[in-house]
């Protein structure tokens, strides 16, 4: 067993933190103030600030850019696109940098690593064809344009998959995409230019073959943002959830990825390290929010004491401290397995942190509020926002009840068999 | 043991929730509609919407007016000013009545029942010179007008009150009132004219009596709503909680209620009550979640059954169940105790039902969120408000910490006197 | 709504309490030691003190005696055998007197108050033939037999009633018994001389018509304890619970009580008012266990303070002081409820007190035993033992989950016919 | 990072679970029904039963003795007692062959493995003499002899240490002990022939530098075994926790360890270790109880399914694999910075498993019991004795809430620093 992490990833982590620290948290500062200033003046806060593409420009010059790309998938464009020093980075080596990364809500737009557009470019560097990488993955790894995902419908319960109602029907060599969609991510911001979307093909295939999943050029008529969502009262500037309609959306059938009715195996490989992610950046605001907390714990003073040291509040700080430990370890571990197994073998181990890592999260940062009092409710701290995040992500990507059902059936498979032939 | 309502009380109730389903209810939806449209074509979304002085000509016309007034104080204004068939209500009367209101968000206002201009009345009620009293205690019994009450600081630790660091100095046969407070609800309603403002007046006296409380004009020079503040992103219009700053408000020693130095004897008098309304509201918050969670959880289908009957569903809503009928016996319990013993006798019960009625409703909206999916997090539901009211109440009105400390000390005072003997 | 108990439960809550100060826990020293004693050197642990049928003497002579007899079902035996004044106690009356009795372990036994026996004298109460009473119910209102109730079985999931396997079959006007029964509280106790037991008459009936409850001489050839059982290491003598088979034990059918079949409606009002006795015995237990802990808490000395005073302990222990407070008001109130409607109306409301009190002890005594250290653990303080007691209540009756099971069935009842109709 | 244990380490894992497996799980089952049958015929339950001795003897033929001794540490004993190969293990490398021990109650005695006995080798080991090393560690090490370790006492709260009362007072060349200790596990096996004793030398020295260790000989005159104690019921034979009074014990000075003083530097040393092995053995202990969980779950019917698929059930086990698999990476993480930094710079380290494994054991564990029914609470299953084993180390080796604050205390330093500079 060992612990520590590679000499390269533990060099970009720094350089990432550094560059938070010294780049982005002072932007963001004035980017919050600014959306505000529009929001009170009745201007449309969605339009990326340009303090971000300056950001983003410098980011890249310092080759902390499109750190995601998986190692063994990076292709040839690790080395036109970024990937500090060229190979792409494994899930372990990635960990730790996700980490870094979440510690800021803009960050991961600033490296090319945020959010849906991650799992997009991963599924066209693994099933697009040439003319679909030119024209979608190119400009996406460039940061030139931006993505969005339209899996969830709000009609349905969408924690069942085979629930859908969106289609994607062939005619001749075209495909017609008909639906609703919502918690898109992405669809708030101006750049973004193209969707993958997931519908119906084949009603009659077995469940896992029915569905494909087809590129959308975000202009192309039918294509409407219905409204942008609030997620417990957060509208996550400059990204945003919406809902879309698709209104017989004709579109040829190359742009359907790797064939029709093959949306489940994409979908698949696409979550797992998602969802690493996605936990190793509330890993992140979770370490964030006791930061904060042990900071006001310490500096403000009820009773002739800091706060730190009132009743439980110092048992709630080394809880919460534990409780990130643990969890991060749980993630490394996934991230680890991943790597050396692949999706289908870290099967249990992905859906045992995206279980574990936001409640963990939810749990922390609620104490961090209640540290901070009336203040921690408030926008003064970035810890009501990192709330809506980390309670978000109990749904996402699958709500914990469907995870639990995962791992419980991978731990009783056994124990079920044996019970069977008794 | 008696757990039936009386007869006025049940009528009341079932008249309030009437009302709420009738008129309320589909107000609401056009109101918030209206503040959506206004909010996304960048107007003021703080203006009251003219519907809600309808519904409390409505309200008023029935009845249902200024039910909070309590028995024993109500004074002449039970008669003049509602207060169905003159008398005032016990806690024990209004607990249920309160939990109806606390249904809808908008419900206590159109009834004349929210918070804070009831505390507000109440004080000026048991305190008020004549001349107080016809100058606001009407108008507000009327509503007319609206208030605020003006004592948690931004720039310290306002749990401890002896923090307080606003100034009510007196200067000849005027008051002058410097300080900044926040949370503040009822600044973003137009029709706030008059706030109570706590500031320390003597700090040399008793730790108890160097507090002022000083009516203040809110049109008066030197007060100004510095900001409106979000709790986990909600505004909670059209009454809203601000920053307000007071820069040598200067006013007529005849301002402060009751005389220099009595601020703490009238904070105590009157936080028990408004407690106790508080929690009946999240019971009946809690209760409306569940309902919700029972109606999504046998409509919606996944995996081939009703939510309901997937994994731990049923056990959820089972403990939900159990978790608000606790928690409504013991507010029903500490609102019986406060009419026999008063604010001193109930001190223990009023601080276990601040402790336990908010986490509870936490937890039941919490559950009900995650039942509802990604639309429980959205404003399709009024789950994601209801879920920052009922976090807010863990701070509002003192964090549960102070609260768990004043049961404690209460509880543990018989064995520390005889561990001090021995 | 009134909380106040009335004169009656007042005044014998009172004496109750009184006698176990006075008489009651000087014995339950001595008892212990003998206990003790003889199980170090080796003796039956088993034989009943003589103190208890002295103390069972007196608390009769004072009219502490049958206190359980229900109104409305005491008949003619108030009278006779105890119950101070005559007439029986509502279950809203009782419950202050058995949470009393709860806060020692020998008191229900001492007042004639213990299960199994108080609700096998309600069986018989009400529906015993003339010569079943004579036989058995009169000596166990008289103090001068125990008896046992033969239910769970070993070899299946119990919680499952219908799962039953032991068999009560009918052979011209006599009734054969086989099975094997475990968990059977009382067996230990040498004054068991009856028992109830419940066993499947006709396989083919439906679901709650297959079986019977039968009355057995415990002496009767075919029937032996085949061990004693501990719970978490506790033997709770001198009742005890044990492992009983039954071997061809073949008794005249006028031993079924009621006739054939009727097992189980006879079990369902048994069970009602005893889950009700139960949690009052536990809402005792856990205030005595808080009692103790805020003892310890402020005589024990570390760090230089009272150990109340370290850390989170004030907070925990005001959480107990919550939590008691709660669930004895959920008890109360079930105990009117089920005055009031019977069974069937409380159905939910006893499903939730069997719930909700045995975690709530749990939790109250764990962390009792905590405070105390070490000691807690040992048999130095009643603790341990306390614990052994509520956490069986989490399985004993009904697990938890199948109480959960029916208050979600009785909550989703309306909503599940509503979408049925949609 | 790389979450693979070494070669060795694996091998030996290996071979104690199958050496488990095929020698031990037989054998406890036999020496368990000795015991119950003793105890029943009230017999003496605490001689070691034969079959240890053999079992012992097996173990060590295939080196699988002494695997507790430390790298760096093990000296010339590594290659005359076992440690198979010869070199000591890391802590890393030991962790998963002591959760492979901690699967069965008696496997860490029969490997030479368990406590007190490894914490007090690994004393002499560090700080003995060579006279002290031959008189007592090689016996020890030799599985000869046993051993106890005399620290905490019942009369003062030994969660902080500087409470201690018993003294070990210098007089001349000879030091005197008297005292009063308890919960010294290993007392109530015959073969325990020293103790390891702490007490006050100085009481006027500053804080760390009062206490002695001292070895004592466990048949010296003045030594007295009380009694054994229980802890939730359970005695835990063959090795027992045990009352131990010392009066006027008078031994030479040169029976203290490394000099007067000098105990707690030996205390700090001594935990380390011992708490990763607790811990360690805790998680395999709570391995076990989940598996026994599954198989009943899958193999028993309740309601026409196997009980893992009713309500809440699948969610509980799934909750719990996730549960142990945080807790082992924790522990396993702690060991790894033990063998990089020390003690000292593990502290928080150690802590935090000590906060966090017991508590997780318990619970697992009480879902287990739950699952199993009454039979859960019962001596049929290794549930309840593991609840108790589990329950005991929240207390034993320092309480939750002193860990909690040396957590608290490391977490805080840095911030508290710059609040005291600002």
């Amino acid at each position: 067993m060992d612990f520590s992490s590679s000499e390269r990833s533990l060099d970009l982590t720094q350089r990432v933190r550094d560059f938070i620290d010294s780049d982005i948290e002072p932007a963001e500062r004035v980017i919050a103030a600014d959306v505000a200033a529009r929001r009170a003046a009745g201007e449309d806060p969605w339009p990326g600030h340009p303090l971000l593409k300056e950001l983003q420009g410098r980011a890249r010059e310092q080759g902390l850019w499109n750190l995601f790309l998986p190692a063994g998938h990076e292709g040839p464009y690790a080395a036109r696109f970024g990937t500090d020093g060229g190979a792409g980075l494994s899930n372990a080596d990635y960990a730790p940098i996700a980490e870094a990364m979440g510690r800021s809500f803009s960050a991961p737009l600033i490296f090319n690593c945020n959010a849906p557009d991650t799992g997009n470019m991963e599924v066209l560097l693994k099933y697009g064809t040439d003319e679909q990488k030119a024209q979608w993955l190119e400009p996406l790894l460039d940061g030139r344009i931006r993505s969005a995902f339209l899996m969830t419908e709000p009609g349905v319960a969408s924690s069942d998959a085979t629930n859908m109602e969106a289609s994607a029907v062939l005619d001749g060599d075209e495909v017609v995409l008909n639906g609703r969609k919502w918690w898109s991510t992405g669809v708030g911001n101006p750049d973004c230019k193209v969707a993958i979307f997931m519908g119906v093909t084949d009603p009659g295939a077995s469940r896992h073959a029915r569905h494909s999943m087809v590129l959308v050029p975000f202009d192309h008529p039918g294509v409407k943002v219905e409204r942008m969502l609030s997620a417990l009262g957060h509208h996550d500037e400059p990204i945003g959830h919406g809902e879309v309609s698709l209104t017989d959306v004709r579109l040829p059938a190359t742009n359907i990825i790797a064939g029709p009715g093959r949306a489940f195996e994409i979908a698949q490989g696409r979550l797992g390290p998602g969802r690493v992610h996605h936990c190793m950046r509330l890993i992140g605001l979770a370490e964030r929010a006791l930061e904060l907390a042990c900071e006001r714990a310490t500096t403000r003073v009820a009773f002739g004491k800091p706060i730190a040291n009132l009743g439980g509040n110092r048992e709630r700080l080394a809880h919460a401290r534990i409780a990130i430990n643990q969890a991060r370890l749980l993630v490394h571990h996934a991230a680890w397995k991943l790597d050396r197994e692949g999706s289908v073998g870290a099967l249990s181990e992905v859906s045992e942190i995206k279980v574990a890592v936001p409640q963990m999260a939810c749990d922390v940062i609620d104490m961090a509020i209640q540290i901070h009092g009336g203040a921690g409710m408030s926008e003064d701290f970035p810890l009501s926002a990192a709330y809506s995040n980390a309670r978000s992500l109990r749904l996402a990507d699958g709500p914990d009840e469907v995870h639990l059902g995962v791992i419980a059936r991978i731990l009783l498979h056994p124990y079920a068999e044996k019970a069977s032939r008794s």
